[in-house]
């Protein structure tokens, strides 16, 4: 009989063209999974995510699941797979689930934070870990522009050209714009995401932080439902996908919420839990 | 008549052999920093720095100086120079300086951190930028056994087998340890260091913090004057050359104490202010 098994994984996306196996001669973040897992279980394993990141995205709480034939303790599937990934991969967790259970579909949430620096100067040492722009951004008109997307909307003009989600619509139940260290952070969590939607949100905002556009501007692009009135999309590197949220009953574990170079907040800092 | 010009240099050590050019086909932070300003300055140029970094050290505020025929803006010095380094190496400031500058034999004292993360699971996302280990550390036992490097002394259990400084004996104006989002950092001021100095007081306060080691024995390696007394030397990955101190006279800036992933403290958080 086949075993479910669900992992948290951590990843930095730099040098993989995003998540998700393609054709052709370019590595991702699955293909390394698959095949150090496929090591552990001694067959061929194929692993279905919670979110499928774009190329340099990174993440700190990603859920996949597989399924195997094999028996194997938990720590195998941890420290025997990190034995096998290279080192901006790695296993946090694993848990043995229902037969029901299912990374994507059963996701009740997702969680991104995308960390802007700005600075007169780009950062040498975190190039591809944080969006650097020059201009300095105001965070707290980009807090009051993000409330205009809490709750259910069609995002329209917040996805890419090329999105293959069948409906526009998505409900986001945070949206949090804050300064921590030397980042501004959003913070934002929704049932699911379309194709680039924080890089547009992000976008929209910085073009606000930056005082190009009045507040009222984001709620204006939601209302066009219309991509080509939207500003740019925002760079990868900021962006990390921090938390998936399933029925308690699976037993998903409460991590700390990262990327841990942000400080710990003493609230809703822990992934999978609300 | 030649114009001595200072730079402020930020880096990320993971992709050079260093900072020091080398015979052979190896990259360092110096070529390709020399590289660019011989560019901007339309003739060869040579430069001298604070501290030379091994392989793999970062660097939030490195000194350089180099001598010039060719007149520029300090603008030029930055961003005409910004626009032919890699991505991992940026020039944050450019100062003309008097010509009796010089950023090795002038500085006045040098400033290192080094970012411990300890955790059960290694980092994916800062797998070069801090120096994971699984094991608990008590960071409190580390602060106490650091005092002991405090004041002038002879560090030869501290540096390098290879080290080749004239003299073992160095100053440490200052030794903090402390806790910083999920982080233990060593933050060390001294007028100099000695090769792998502080990634060997690391390797001994990381075996004290674990409980390997009693806190007394980092003095008890101190006074043996003997280098195989001493613990392993800590990798490089956490390593920061933060700050190099002048005379004021010179002008270097002021810049918030790097690396900007860290919490901001209220004091003594600016790199050339003490």
């Amino acid at each position: 009989m086949n075993r479910k098994i669900a992992l948290v994984v951590e990843y930095k996306g730099t040098n993989y063209k995003g998540w998700q196996s393609q054709k052709g001669r370019v590595i991702t973040v699955q293909d390394c999974l698959e095949k150090a897992l496929s090591k552990i279980a001694n067959h061929p394993v194929s692993v279905i995510c919670a979110g499928r990141t774009d190329s340099g995205v990174h993440a700190c709480y990603q859920v996949v699941h597989f399924e195997t034939k094999s028996i194997r303790e938990n720590k195998a599937w941890i420290h025997g797979v990190n034995s096998n990934l290279p080192e901006d991969i790695s296993v946090a967790s694993a848990v043995e689930v229902d037969e029901d259970f299912h990374a994507r579909f059963g996701a009740l949430s997702r969680r991104y934070r995308y960390i802007i620096y700005s600075n007169q100067f780009r950062s040498a040492v975190m190039a591809k870990e944080v969006t650097w722009t020059y201009r300095e951004l105001d965070s707290s008109l980009m807090s009051q522009a993000a409330k205009c997307f809490l709750g259910t909307h069609d995002f329209t003009s917040y996805r890419a050209v090329g999105c293959q989600a069948h409906s526009p619509i998505r409900t986001i139940m945070n949206f949090d714009v804050y300064e921590a260290n030397s980042y501004i952070v959003l913070d934002v969590r929704a049932n699911a995401f379309l194709h680039h939607m924080i890089r547009n949100f992000a976008g929209v905002l910085m073009a606000i932080g930056a005082g190009d556009k009045p507040v009222k501007w984001a709620e204006e692009v939601l209302q066009a439902r219309d991509r080509t009135v939207a500003g740019v999309t925002a760079p990868p590197y900021g962006l990390y996908f921090v938390d998936a949220e399933y029925p308690e009953k699976y037993g998903l574990p409460s991590l700390p919420l990262g990327p841990h170079f942000l400080p710990t907040h003493k609230e809703n800092n822990y992934a999978t839990t609300n």
